[in-house]
């Protein structure tokens, strides 16, 4: 039986292994190279589950998680960012170990990049399908232009593709406008392809986000998907539409301290500091930081309990609302789990208080 | 001149020991014992400044964070968390050590710890005097007399006083209404002191939260106070009243990756998982993170930069608005710092890369 003591992040292997099984075979039949976010996870272990399927390609968000996988024996590895040019000695030096790949989105970050690069480096350009959290829009053919017209010149970039992230699938109302946010964006990225394939004709189009594609069947259009939430799924993409409650593969255990009946809630060890703050605004101004769920005695769980949920997070408490006749069968000593609103937050945070349930 | 690559967490000592210096003048004015709380920095070395200044008594919110200062010399420490039976050996190890306060709030609990404590702890009896988080309301003395009854035959355990957390500042209008939190709270604890005294004449009140203890001249009701973002400050206090600008210690560092012109805004490597997603939310839905500032070159700033914030936020990037004017005077490479929201979550996240400026 498992024991826990304190805010501890349970990663239910053998649903990673479905999510990652069900995405791999996705991309297989649409023939498009499977590159998964490790941002979302962070975790050696569980890049090793993805390992043992033959993955040998990844993304992550930082120069830092870059480094951190190559020491584990990652060996081409993209950094979804906005290419940070203070970090230039830490990138030729990992460019030097691994097959790095980078984002540029300026011609003055580009050539920056040109003039202090060491090693080899594959550069895609960013591009913005609607997201506009970052990237080039499509219609900005001169500042892609002149990228190019740096790329092409330099001794150890070699241009990728076109790279995006269609962030705005997680602000959709349901499947049929996630749907619609990746069909734009497919369209956007291939008037690009078809400018440049002449010049250079191995360009991929690389495209991420879950939501898109959790619910799409196929990627004709695309030649690269790098879904990172997927491996865990949370309440959030629930919401979403892109999982089901049994999909997702991580719950945070949580010691309940005090119950309150008068109010219907109970208060857990586990606050903003272990689930982080993240939030769905529900209806009539509630906000939700987490379904509720009973661990069985190997750590599993099943499905959530029904009109319970996590109401409030502070630093260490959390405030737990459930039915009263539900409420009655807690006490202080009990642990219950919670299924996180953004796991890839929780999994941040919880990086040293980890268990793969076998 | 300070060079950053990445995002660190900047606390200007200076500003810090301000902070500390006229919160422990006010204490002693009335005559209160001043136990902050370490919760916000949880750093040895912020500790050591409070230590220079005579302080030996603090507050924390869970059992690590008292093992982690009882390491570093700490000999009296509140755990001011409702108590998590669970960690009855760390608890028990750590009373054995250093004189340890704990918290509780059902008899449940009081049974459970008195039949468990090994070494001698105080006990404070928790109180919720408005906030709703978790405690005991002050009209429900059966539980209070059924607590005291086992505390009164235990050998290790001995009664302390009350204690509560006006946590509910945090959602007030201004220093009016802070200050009616605190009275109405004074009021209630003290209606608790005027029973209980005669058979506990040394028990204490004591009481928590940064607005209030910032906001009041003094504490004539109350014995202790444990505030604790106050050494830092933080937006939202700004936003409540509790400080200015200027008090604010801390800012996070963050390189410019991108710039985008055409909406006024620049993307900073510096995201949820360095920030915290706390927010305000400000006028006509726009989310606030952070304001904006310029370092100078030894790491400080001054006071935000005029229309400046930080819009949103994923995992690691940041979006910062800025007026056009402003915005033409960075680019990708540039260093610009973000006052956080909520500078205890900032601070929590940012724990491995702190740099505290002498």
């Amino acid at each position: 039986m498992m024991h826990f003591t304190k805010p501890v992040f349970l990663v239910d292997k053998f649903r990673a292994e479905s999510n990652i099984d069900r995405m791999l075979a996705k991309a297989k039949r649409s023939s498009v190279v499977f590159r998964p976010h490790f941002k979302t996870h962070q975790s050696l272990e569980v890049g090793q589950l993805f390992s043992q399927k033959g993955i040998t390609q990844i993304t992550v968000s930082s120069v830092s998680m870059a480094r951190f996988f190559a020491a584990d024996g990652w060996q081409d590895i993209t950094i979804a960012f906005p290419l940070n040019i203070l970090e230039m000695d830490e990138l030729n030096q990992l460019a030097k170990q691994v097959h790095l790949n980078v984002l540029v989105e300026s011609t003055g970050v580009a050539h920056r990049l040109n003039v202090q690069a060491q090693a080899p480096m594959g550069v895609f350009i960013k591009i913005d399908t609607g997201y506009h959290r970052t990237g080039l829009l499509p219609k900005q053919t001169d500042e892609i232009d002149a990228i190019l017209k740096i790329l092409r010149t330099s001794g150890d970039l070699s241009f990728k593709g076109f790279l995006t992230h269609a962030g705005n699938t997680y602000h959709a109302k349901g499947k049929e406008e996630i749907l619609e946010i990746k069909a734009s964006a497919e369209a956007q990225l291939n008037s690009l392809k078809k400018k440049y394939i002449h010049e250079f004709p191995d360009l991929m189009l690389s495209y991420g986000d879950t939501p898109s594609c959790s619910l799409a069947d196929d990627f004709p259009e695309l030649d690269e998907i790098r879904p990172g939430n997927f491996v865990y799924y949370d309440v959030m993409q629930y919401h979403l539409g892109s999982c089901s409650l049994s999909d997702i593969a991580v719950a945070l255990a949580c010691p309940v301290v005090a119950v309150h009946p008068d109010r219907n809630e109970l208060v857990v060890y586990g606050g903003g500091v272990h689930l982080s703050k993240e939030f769905i605004a529900a209806d009539r101004g509630f906000q939700l930081f987490g379904y509720v769920v009973r661990l069985n005695d190997d750590g599993r769980w099943t499905d959530p309990i029904a009109g319970a949920y996590v109401s409030s997070l502070s630093q260490e408490h959390g405030i737990v609302r459930m039915p009263s006749e539900e409420l009655k069968k807690w006490e202080p000593g009990d642990v219950l789990g919670i299924l996180p609103v953004h796991s890839c937050m929780t999994a941040d945070l919880m990086k040293g208080d980890t268990i793969l349930l076998e």
